[in-house]
């Protein structure tokens, strides 16, 4: 027989999603990290000014193309710039010729090692364009690549579920587009009180999911939807469910629901409905009533959850001092959701199958 | 007892999606209408580039947002202008005051009433946009709120799933490309080729669908996977699948299958890939041969349908004479085989729930 201290000395399997969930716990702190490096963001806002940007391009695959979502809103609504998730084909594949001179390109890469990330900002570069690497790895083949390296600054990242550095890279992009348009300082304080507001919401959230999973354990599929600002969130949360809780969760815009897809709702195709307050806001909570008459569950969140009427579940945020920042709140009771659901569903999030945490092929 | 005659008289309720079939074999007929047109084109063209425009913006909801994910190359390959399926909220909700005197704008809405884009449209007027309205229906309030109308023609579209409009709009993009670039007399000789590749097509097909249909009559989820000038195609076939058959059906570019959502294929997981000769198309059969090994089911269709390796059913295209035109061709086994499989889970895809065909509402 063993002694009783040999057997403790031996460490008990870590609960499955327990390095998930430890992710999701470190964001504030990395949020803070993230706003260390203002400077570099201050700096690189000079840059894209003085090159004349008109547009921005942004490049990324999965989450990271999720922040770029939120991208094309904060520099449309604090520059004025047009910005857009750009085709990668075009340029990569076709061999397209177009100017990009007066363009400011953001490759989005956690690893910075997203093969055709790289060739895009290779060819970007060559064709007149201001490239930036926004990357976990300074050290990284992208960041060698571009002209300027904003770091994510978020920690290594072990869970092939994005959390922290999705949130990272949408607070950068707000972080940046806020210094092109001179309000960089009071952006980054908006940030800093947004971390205080994290730290705060994500053990209340994390007590509460556990419950509302139970109710989904056999869902197989599902909408999110958002508008505005909170598209990006949308689609987050959407891939969250996908590649740990196994759903065919499909992001749409409120609007888009009504063109179509609502003809698939039913009590066993539940709809995730993200509403915040903004200038949205209306469109997004009349699209919810109209869908909400096919009988389908409804999960509300965001900062305006309450307002969503007859939902099932309410999971809502507290409200940041801009409202350009509520997706940094909102994401992060689906993220604990997908947690707390994979472990209702008998999956381990930390471990989905098929999937390794850099995607180095194209 | 009532004589033979009499019952003769009665008409017989006509099978289910009998409307939706029609539409989908008018095609060929549909697209040379279209043709007629192509002075109008040629009109708006040189307008565009009279304009000194260097950004295309494009908005609409459903299927024209599908069609405009196809002007994003179209206009990118042909005059290699930056082209943007744009944010309708930036400039409807959050009255972001873009540059816009260097944009056409194209407002894509079959009904000509889609109230978002009309407002929409409307502010991009007056921020110095061209804007040209793309509607079936040339006495629609969007095309009195546009400075140019480019006619549909595509005849009048009763089933909610579009089809004809759908194809009249990805060729209507190619033709507008094409005469920015002055290749669009060519082009539209190239279209005129691809309507008779159609007409030998779709009775084809058509046989071909109803014993792959029976095969899915089961399966809740899909992804359907396309890249470049197909991943509109891909979008398409997967509103398709949700509204006439209530499939959850996400599309996704090959390479963001990669990215999260493989982790969710199974056996009951099928995936679509639509694969085309071009120069995306190497990335396609990756990214799909990586997929295949979850074990998922997989049909494979466009004109490189043949060399995605041990999928399960082909359902190939012709090569049309430009590589740019397949995607009106690749779709039609999606819709074919939308109606198709609508029917075998005994739904009527003429009449799916909770659907109108103009989305009056935001």
């Amino acid at each position: 027989m063993s002694p009783p201290e040999a057997a403790a000395e031996l460490p008990a399997d870590p609960p499955a999603g327990a390095q998930l969930l430890a992710e999701i716990r470190e964001q504030p702190q990395a949020l803070l990290t993230l706003l260390e490096h203002e400077p570099e963001y201050a700096r690189a806002a000079v840059a894209a000014r003085a090159h004349g940007t008109t547009t921005v391009r942004m490049v990324g695959h999965g989450s990271s193309d999720n922040a770029a979502s939120y991208g094309v809103y904060a520099f449309g609504l604090l520059p004025r710039w047009t910005a857009l998730r750009d085709s990668i084909s075009l340029t990569v594949y076709y061999h397209s010729e177009l100017d990009m001179s007066r363009s400011t390109v953001i490759g989005l890469s956690q690893s910075g090692q997203t093969p055709d990330v790289l060739a895009y900002v290779e060819r970007a570069r060559s064709r007149g364009a201001l490239t930036i690497a926004l990357t976990n790895d300074p050290a990284s083949e992208l960041a060698e690549l571009a002209e300027l390296v904003l770091p994510l600054a978020a920690g290594p990242e072990r869970s092939v579920a994005a959390t922290k550095t999705y949130l990272n890279q949408v607070a950068a992009l707000a972080l940046l587009a806020g210094h092109v348009s001179g309000h960089g300082r009071r952006l980054a304080d908006d940030l800093r009180a947004v971390a205080d507001q994290l730290a705060a919401l994500i053990p209340a959230v994390e007590a509460q999911v556990p419950t509302i999973a139970n109710a989904f354990a056999y869902i197989g599929r599902m909408f999110v939807i958002g508008r505005g600002v909170e598209f990006a969130t949308a689609r987050e949360i959407a891939l969250k469910l996908l590649e740990t809780c196994r759903i065919a969760a499909d992001s749409l815009t409120a609007t888009d629901l009504a063109h179509g897809p609502v003809a698939a709702l039913d009590s066993l195709f539940p709809v995730w409905t993200i509403a915040s307050h903004d200038e949205a806001l209306p469109a997004v909570l009349e699209a919810a009533a109209r869908a909400r008459r096919t009988g389908a569950t409804f999960v509300a969140s965001g900062t305006a959850a309450r307002e969503v009427v007859n939902a099932d579940y309410f999971l809502p945020v507290p409200r940041p001092r801009s409202s350009l920042l509520s997706p940094l709140l909102s994401v992060v009771p689906g993220q604990l959701f997908a947690w707390a659901l994979a472990r209702a569903k008998g999956l381990d999030p930390d471990h989905p199958a098929g999937l390794t945490k850099v995607t180095l092929a194209n």
